[in-house]
């Protein structure tokens, strides 16, 4: 059984702060801060370039993703760290696309990130691809044998909804289309299953429910079947099958190494590797029954004393992740007021508030604070006031 | 005048090392582990979310890169920070390219370092273009009509030859071609003039003689007069013009804000800025004075000590950028007896010992410590021996 207690308490929570935007940005692990400095003063600036082998730095990509590989049904050697999403997301949709040469469109859905979709068109102007976007609710009957790619992020950023990755894959393989998953707000708030789903290849950030602070590196899976096969368009040295020999032509690592790129991130993926740590002990099955368990008491809580808010999400635990959304037309102005009493959630435009659930570090008392300053505020009942009708800042 | 006695002393260097190694990774310098765990622990830890308006953080990628463009001859608000060279190669290459449609060819030559090959290897078969790659010294011949871009690094990684960057843009745009310029091995290293130049793109690492860390973010800098019109293949929501509108198409920012891709690695960009702080003083005619000036006595040391070593790099310091490299049969070996004896270059395949000098670092007694341990090493004579023959390690 995991030790929820234990997680939360490896974070450092600042007092006052209920922090419910986790699926935006997660907290600090406390040990992350005293990780990066150790690597800073132990290895760069002891080892100079010999950091490179006597630390482990070239390994650090793989062996992070090794780590993350448990907490998404991927096993060992079959996921590799660095870059960003976007950039990952062009690589595997890039490389799939080229598997399947006589198929030109990519579907997605209007649900998925926008970063996502841009990163597709980008592609398909490149590459005479075309990217159909269609409803979420309409994806799977839009599976058809013109496509050569799916694309899509697992649960939504602004309703939470969550796909059935195994049904949309399934469908797509027997349309002969390869899937590409997008983890952003799966890994570490869901359990994942890709290899139970077969699925193609997956993607994701690590700054969310991993922990990894502002910015850390994007992680990329592609299914062992296919790991030999696949040729993104970014092709940098550290995918080289010998990097150190300076060759002039290209020659793909072996699996999963194919898909790094440029030289990796150290200090960065060192603070990224100290927040996987909390995650040693945790249970995915025990994270999904946390997880519903604090949604299920939001949505319950929330709707019980603030009828005024309209649930955005799936009703059903099962068709979401561990976020909540509700949509109000003064929603940017509450979300304001509910941060000055030291609830932190996030708004996204027009009109949803956003709510994220980390198993790991969020507990009842947090659901409870919520429910609870959300209803106070919403009883003022004074969201017909100008200097709440400003637009929605950076966050 | 700058005080280089001042920019030593704002480095950790291990005692009794003699490190001519920052064209590869420069060393810490001091006040950046301070910064580092200021950001992890005062903003990312206390601010959470917030912290990409309260601390800045949205902005760093262009807060970063005005500092940079002071180093490499280009004005404020035009470079932006971010990602690998490897991907900002192929955002460059490609936006290159897409100006140039009636134009198939990118030309380069074998000096550049590998992996911007291998980018313009998959860009080309990605867009049905074409690499083509000469010698270094046969560039300028090759400036053909039937070019679309130039892409060439300007200081060779091995040789340490540096291209005439002004004379092959004005060839190039001639012919009606653009240019690509790689700055990893000369953004601070060299008096780099990208706007006297009238360069189009270009492009750097920071990890080297900008002292940023291993793997520390990239910069990519845009000709103004193009900056409004560059569309790179790689287009995520960091570079919309409005990301935070969640837009379902792609819509470019202005100037050089469109080459930004994903969320910016927040932690490692600090440990940059921190390492930026070294250059507030530093006159880059100083800085190339100063580089000139340590690399003549080395060649001239060397040359007096060690015959059996053949210099592998221009004699003509305005050729060379401010490394210097040398030829032996028992290359590999011998680096390895200096590391041993605390002077740290290092070894490029097949024969070539590399010698970089960081003006901001190095001075006179490296020099002249190098050139006697190399001497030593040099007069023992033992290259024969088999445990010398082994392959090149990662470093």
């Amino acid at each position: 059984m995991t030790d929820f207690n234990a997680t939360r308490r490896a974070f450092h929570l600042p007092a006052g702060i209920t922090y419910l935007d986790g699926n935006s940005l997660g907290p600090m692990p406390i040990g992350a801060e005293q990780r990066v400095a150790q690597m800073m003063v132990g290895e760069w600036s002891e080892m100079l370039i010999t950091g490179w082998n006597r630390a482990g730095w070239y390994h650090q990509p793989r062996k992070v993703g090794d780590r993350v590989a448990r907490l998404i049904g991927a096993g060992p050697g079959q996921v590799v760290m660095g870059d960003t999403l976007s950039i990952k997301v062009f690589q595997a949709v890039s490389a799939a696309r080229v598997m399947r040469p006589d198929r030109r469109v990519i579907l997605s859905d209007s649900g998925n990130f926008p970063s996502d979709l841009y990163v597709a068109q980008g592609l398909a102007r490149a590459v005479g691809a075309e990217l159909r976007v269609v409803a979420p609710e309409e994806v799977e009957a839009n599976i058809t044998d013109d496509l050569a790619v799916l694309m899509i992020t697992e649960v939504d950023y602004r309703t939470g909804r969550r796909h059935d990755m195994k049904a949309l894959t399934r469908k797509a393989h027997e349309h002969g289309v390869l899937t590409v998953w997008d983890l952003a707000h799966s890994a570490g708030a869901v359990d994942v299953d890709l290899l139970g789903a077969d699925a193609d290849f997956a993607v994701g950030c690590t700054y969310k429910y991993l922990n990894g602070g502002p910015g850390s590196p994007a992680f990329i899976w592609t299914n062992p079947r296919l790991a030999d096969e696949a040729e993104p368009i970014l092709q940098g040295w550290m995918g080289h099958a010998a990097p150190f020999a300076f060759d002039l032509e290209y020659h793909p690592a072996k699996g999963i190494e194919r898909m790094r790129v440029g030289t990796p991130p150290v200090i960065a993926m060192t603070g990224l590797d100290a927040a996987l740590d909390v995650w040693d002990g945790v249970d995915m099955a025990d994270l999904r029954a946390r997880s519903i368990e604090l949604t299920e008491a939001f949505i319950h809580g929330v709707e019980a004393t603030s009828p005024d808010l309209i649930l955005n999400t799936p009703r059903d635990p099962a068709q979401r992740g561990s976020q909540v959304s509700f949509r109000h037309p003064q929603g940017y102005a509450i979300m304001q007021a509910l941060i000055a009493e030291g609830v932190i959630g996030d708004f996204r435009a027009p009109d949803v508030l956003r709510f994220g659930f980390a198993p790991l570090y969020n507990d009842r008392d947090d659901v409870s604070q919520a429910v609870e300053v959300l209803g106070e505020i919403l009883r003022k009942s004074s969201w017909d006031r100008p200097e709440f009708h400003q637009k929605s800042a950076v966050t």
